[in-house]
């Protein structure tokens, strides 16, 4: 490591105590019954944005907020016509998650600037902290609003469309409950802030949601790429009411033997692909509904619902995945006498990650003595931003069970040592010429 | 036919509009958002009592109302030494039921005691119209309340425990409500008003619960056994929760895919059972559910429940059923790691019903010119009298769409025809010496 990166290593140490602060500072304004709850365009996401809006300002960075109240503060650099980097993650929260999704990214940023701050540090390129919002999709059922507006990737009519789910205001509506300017805000959608001109890489750190890191002892990873994913939010299997005992095994239209069937079957395609090495794929089925007003331990269910949802890192496995649910609900529900309706589809391409900005991650954890592993991941920012051409990182610390629930449990050590590989290679990154 | 038995033919065609009108005259104070709703000890199912207490009085019936306000309305025989006929069901009906179920196997009974007392016809023994209370399970939990405290099968400790699921309030307070003498009815549990040394045989009208009768055509059938069966109302699957995209096949501890495939392999068990020529089974999983409050498409889901509902009219079918669900339990709970708890268990010993009255019934329909189906049915007051040692009989009219739903359309025709093979065996009966 150079002398420069020695002082900024140096600076991340002093600082720790500070950092660890930000985290408790954040905690007690998002207590939800359990866990915490950072709705996206809400009070409690609006009160860490104007917090670390005060923050950067007290470094001396040059702090904007755009047009839906995200944070952009700048490190200036000394050639700053060269593309910027841009670090950063999300305030948001799901209902009643952990205090760690999102908002440990934010905090790596910051302590990143801080440090280069603190040590006098002065980069060629800018570096910007971009604090987001609405990363989550519970409350406007779609994911990453901020990052895709952030992108140009979200357009004025989408905008216009959205509503809260579970209350029904609109988002043009909370915009100007929290004193944005909406109409500046429509008038800019569809326009790009962040570009693959303007800017040479993003830098997202976010905790591990899954138990790899944990398992293996390993404080920090780099992620291979975004998995994709193909998701039908309610898939619909409608057949017929009747008695359970009454009615004899030629007249019954069972949904819920017919969807168990369909849920085996698709399993035992999915554990083929793993056995055949396409490992990077995850089947989820979070949601499975009999209707809660008609049904009875005695009565056939008419209706059955359930929430589909298959990840991988390869289109033509998730297009496969399609054709494979599909073949099951046409076979199935023809032999059970029943009717699938899959209903909305969502989800993303799998985006791969900046190979470049892999192996900057993998030097500096070298030169840290820091090991690192890699694998894929889920959907985050980062993938569209990789999306829109920009290069891009995500990083990933250490954590305990899991995440989107109250107890995630990341340690401030591994925090801190995934900060230290971070801010190296942004620090690295922004001298590039 | 003996000119007697004309005589009750032709008293019950004189009287089918005024039976036709006790349909109509009881829908209007049962009818919910959709459908009917009298629940067990509550005012609807009161009223019902209410209104046939003064039409058998008007026949000039002797009628009493038991400890907990069912309905004793007896036309005296010649021979009143000899064990009595006992014929009726029950008044009340699930939640937004049908009409028919229960109300209409009161109806014919009264329909036989006031031809027989509209035509001057007095039988040997004792004809004693009995309406029930409490036959559905949804309020109690637990079913055939009243015909299990008629044939002395429920305790006092067992009336004490009962609560309404929904409010909590207790059996002994809803007596109470209805001015019933509570403490009289906890003395009488557990002593049976009806034995197999008073009566000769029980006799029960009900509608078809399924669409047999209805796709072939005919009116009226015999019910060869009440089905037996096994309910878990409540098994609970329990894995892990954790984020569905972060999580790599070995860390998954997923409850839906482990459900899924215990219930499709149990699907595929039970019809191998129906290949074997054991048809009389039916299996039934009429609610499946992860947690509404922690659930998402994006989250493995920790939990998963469903109610498990297997019938037959073999207890050593019954026997293998729970054999094999909880071998598929053990061996999908090992492999999928996650935990089955079956938690109570509830149902019922198949009971098969008497030889000697469905030959009765069959000669009455003969004798009738009408034709009459057999086959098993499923759980019903007369499985409590059969149980109790009392012969007894149950004769299912058609009827379409099924039962316990607000569709039950059982049509007139058919009810006067199976009345009248149910009126002329109940005759038949209460005359043989």
């Amino acid at each position: 490591m150079s002398p420069e990166e020695r002082r900024l290593i140096d600076a991340l140490r002093a600082d720790e105590a500070r950092i660890a602060e930000l985290f408790e500072r954040y905690l007690e304004p998002s207590r939800d019954v359990e866990g915490v709850t950072r709705p996206s365009w809400g009070e409690v996401e609006e009160q860490g944005l104007t917090m670390f809006d005060a923050l950067c300002r007290e470094l001396g960075l040059e702090v904007e907020r755009d047009e839906v109240g995200q944070l952009f503060a700048t490190l200036p650099g000394t050639e700053r016509h060269l593309p910027g980097i841009v670090i950063g993650s999300h305030f948001d929260s799901v209902r009643r998650g952990g205090h760690y999704d999102g908002y440990a990214g934010v905090v790596t940023a910051f302590a990143t600037v801080a440090a280069l701050a603190a040590a006098g540090l002065r980069p060629k390129r800018d570096i910007t902290l971009i604090g987001m919002r609405g990363e989550e999709s519970p409350w406007w059922g779609i994911a990453y609003v901020g990052s895709r507006f952030t992108t140009g990737d979200l357009g004025r009519a989408e905008i216009e469309g959205l509503r809260r789910i579970d209350t029904g205001r609109s988002f043009v509506e909370h915009l100007r409950m929290l004193g944005y300017d909406a109409e500046a805000a429509l008038a800019r959608a569809g326009t790009p802030r962040i570009t693959g001109q303007n800017t040479r890489a993003y830098m997202e750190l976010h905790i591990e949601q899954g138990p790899v890191l944990e398992n293996a002892g390993v404080s920090v990873a780099a992620a291979t790429a975004i998995r994709g994913n193909v998701r039908f939010p309610e898939v619909i299997c409608r057949g017929v009411w009747s008695h359970a005992s009454a009615t004899p095994y030629e007249y019954r239209f069972d949904t819920v033997l017919a969807v168990a069937e369909v849920l085996h079957r698709f399993d035992l395609w999915w554990q083929a692909q793993l056995e055949a090495g396409h490992v990077d794929q995850v089947l989820t089925i979070g949601r499975i509904h009999t209707d809660a007003d008609r049904e009875a331990m005695t009565i056939i269910a008419g209706e059955c619902r359930f929430a589909f949802n298959f990840g991988s890192t390869d289109q033509a496995h998730i297009d496969a995945a399609i054709a494979e649910l599909q073949r099951l609900m046409d076979e199935v529900g023809a032999r059970k006498r029943v009717g699938f309706t899959l209903g909305r589809q969502a989800g993303s391409r799998p985006e791969p990650l900046d190979e470049g900005l892999r192996a900057g991650l993998a030097a500096a954890a070298r030169d840290l003595g820091q090991e690192m592993m890699e694998f894929a991941a889920g959907g985050h920012d980062a993938g569209m931003f990789a999306k829109a051409g920009i290069p891009s990182a995500l990083v990933f610390v250490r954590n305990q069970n899991g995440s989107h629930n109250p107890d995630e449990a990341m340690e401030m050590p591994h925090f801190h040592e995934a900060t230290r590989v971070y801010a190296l290679t942004a620090w690295r990154l922004a001298n590039e010429v």
